[in-house]
């Protein structure tokens, strides 16, 4: 078939996909995750089999080892996947759910119901858990779901589609609620960010050249961020135990995620009481600084930041430090250079915090704690399809809230309207 | 200066003014309103002489009285004006408002905190209130807006946005949160949509071909409806009398308006005792009936109503009329004809009200009621600067809460992350 008529008729399915699964009851969505579930867990040889041709594929294509990790399954990823679905399957269905309901002076009743979006379109890397945890995020908040891996996970991809599909379809769900495009030419991309009939919105995961490049291309509302560029400002009232140890978590525990912290912003009055120890913490774990001029007069083998530092997002262990004034110029060194991702202040001062919190609009900003909570399941979401940094619909971490909208419904008794 | 200069300045500047706004108390705000409405009041004889300007231009254009009297402004009116600020004044303001908190299970307080979308471009036809409407839900919720009225209300709205950026200014908020683009040229309208890096939302306001135009160039997201293609559907066993009430409300009471019935859906076994005395009703209002075969069979003087009539808006004293089976009909008529808009029911039978409730997912659904209360300010939201009926963002109605986005807060006591 040609390749548009065929993702055309991808995203047709999807969208007559979604009419029905917005009617069916949780039961009957928390049954197709429990197949999917069992499936996975019965075909596991079938996927690491899948998985290996990847592989094998990946190693002659050269691929590194950190990318050839991330596509690799093993017996216990897929438990892993299996885990995951279960997870799942015990939130709580976000769909028909009434957030607020009220009376009008005239008797009329006003509620606010949650209903999926519709067809959603994910778009994404290596990993191949990520089609099992898309998929089922998907379905549980009755949308329709159109995957795109990849290519260099496409046996693993096209085997995992085929089994969450045929699990949707045993618990007679219409199997098109759960596809995965097949296709690998990077046409089937464009084609499909063109299907604005048929899709509601698109969610990008991977670097920041591949969601550019999505938003570039899509005729479609795209979820999504960039990048992180987290800060830690550490107040002149900081408590200095918890901004060595806030600081240290949110370099040094996972540096390679969007939620690690990429500048350290120090208030000047307690600068040379905290720089000197924080830099040899950091430098016991192989962190590389690049400091301002004031940095680099109390920690002197610092690097020199350059302006382009401060918007970086290393995804390593580098890290640019810089000296403020005060609380003002910590603020507007993150609106200047930030991502709109997650910001923290370290501080004991009650005022301090307080404008810290009013005044810092990133999609989440934390006093006392480390970047790295920023995250669905840290914040208690039971999930997480991805962030947003962009403010319509969804900021920040999306859970199953994000994956559906508010209808209004209004209850009657006759009435009818004067003027 | 240049077009593209002047408006790219016009974003940059609101872009500016958005960031002092953000954090401006309420207070300040309430207080701009309030000079807002001083204002408007004292300078009311300015505004009629820059109105009779564009009345005067529109005559000489031959523009139709319909049209005209949109655009004329009257002393009662620019009361409404003011009596409107004084409303807008009295909403609360839903920055900074937490939505919800709870405790993690580490002790770290997460919460969801109203935060304003940033700038707003409002892209409207005629009617001037728009202008000092849209200004003042957009000051209230903390955005900077950029308004571009029709070319035919640039007078009367250029003095508008005058009196408003000055208001703003005296109260001590940068007078770029509010500004009216003064170049009538379309070209404006392009260069403005273009501005995705300073404008977060379009809302454009008006007819069909306007929204339409207004998708298709911008770069920046549009909340929008298209038209309201409304149904109400009679079921067996509806209520006579309401369903008279009703059906005669939704399409007579005010038919050039969205909200308004477009296609009466009528249930077999109810339709030889409801047609014909409700035909005769409309008859009597001078309204248009346009029926399918069935219906003819009834009512042997309708008009044939054809493919098209199905999808049509005539916001005219016309009606389409279509006989269905049964309830699964009637709804499968309305998702594959309606807009997504306002579809009411009309029926006692407490199982079918349910279905209806949750198996048709237009941005209102209704039992009971006419769908002419598919407002803003019926449904108690205060306020309305449009109707969505796309999923993203807001569904429906769009008020205050519609203008702002929310942010996560995380309040922590030296919380660091283990895994």
């Amino acid at each position: 078939m040609e390749i548009d008529q065929e993702i055309r008729g991808i995203a047709l399915a999807a969208r007559s996909a979604s009419r029905v699964l917005a009617a069916v009851r949780s039961g009957v969505k928390d049954q197709a995750l429990e197949e999917m579930a069992r499936s996975l867990g019965e075909q596991s040889d079938e996927i690491l089999s899948e998985n290996s041709k990847d592989i094998d594929a990946g190693k002659k294509k050269g691929l590194g080892p950190a990318l050839l990790d991330r596509l690799l399954l093993t017996p216990e990823r897929i438990e892993g996947m299996v885990k995951s679905l279960d997870e799942v399957r015990n939130l709580p269905d976000p769909v028909g759910e009434i957030t607020r309901m009220w009376t009008r002076p005239n008797g009329l009743v006003i509620g606010r119901m949650r209903i999926p979006l519709g067809v959603i379109g994910i778009i994404y890397e290596a990993r191949p858990n990520v089609t099992v945890e898309a998929a089922s995020l998907c379905l549980k908040s009755g949308n329709a779901v159109i995957l795109r891996g990849g290519s260099e996970a496409i046996y693993t991809n096209r085997k995992l589609g085929q089994i969450l599909a045929g699990a949707a379809g045993q618990a007679g769900i219409p199997d098109a609620a759960v596809q995965v495009i097949s296709r690998t030419e990077h046409e089937a991309v464009d084609i499909l960010l063109a299907q604005d009939e048929y899709i509601d919105v698109i969610i990008p995961r991977g670097g920041e050249d591949l969601i550019r490049k999505v938003v570039e291309l899509s005729r479609i509302p795209v979820l999504k961020h960039y990048k992180g560029t987290c800060h830690v400002f550490v107040d002149a009232g900081a408590d200095l135990d918890k901004a060595f140890d806030i600081c240290f978590n949110a370099k040094v525990q996972r540096p390679g995620v969007c939620n690690a912290m990429e500048t350290l912003l120090v208030h000047k009055d307690i600068a040379r009481e905290f720089l000197p120890e924080m830099a040899t913490r950091f430098r016991e774990a192989r962190v590389e600084l690049r400091g301002c001029d004031r940095a680099r007069q109390i920690i002197p083998d610092m690097k020199p930041a350059e302006e382009r530092d401060w918007f970086a997002e290393y995804l390593d262990l580098i890290l640019a430090v810089r000296i403020v004034d005060n609380l003002e110029q910590g603020i507007e060194h993150i609106r200047k250079y930030g991502s709109d991702h997650t910001d923290a202040i370290v501080t004991e001062d009650y005022s301090n915090a307080q404008r810290f919190l009013r005044e810092v609009n990133s999609s989440s900003v934390m006093v006392n704690a480390s970047t790295r909570f920023s995250d669905g399941f840290q914040y208690g979401l039971g999930a997480e399809i991805g962030i947003s940094t962009t403010r319509l619909h969804a900021y920040g971490p999306m859970g199953l809230e994000e994956l559906v909208t508010t209808k209004f419904i209004v209850l009657g008794s006759g009435q009818t309207r004067e003027s």
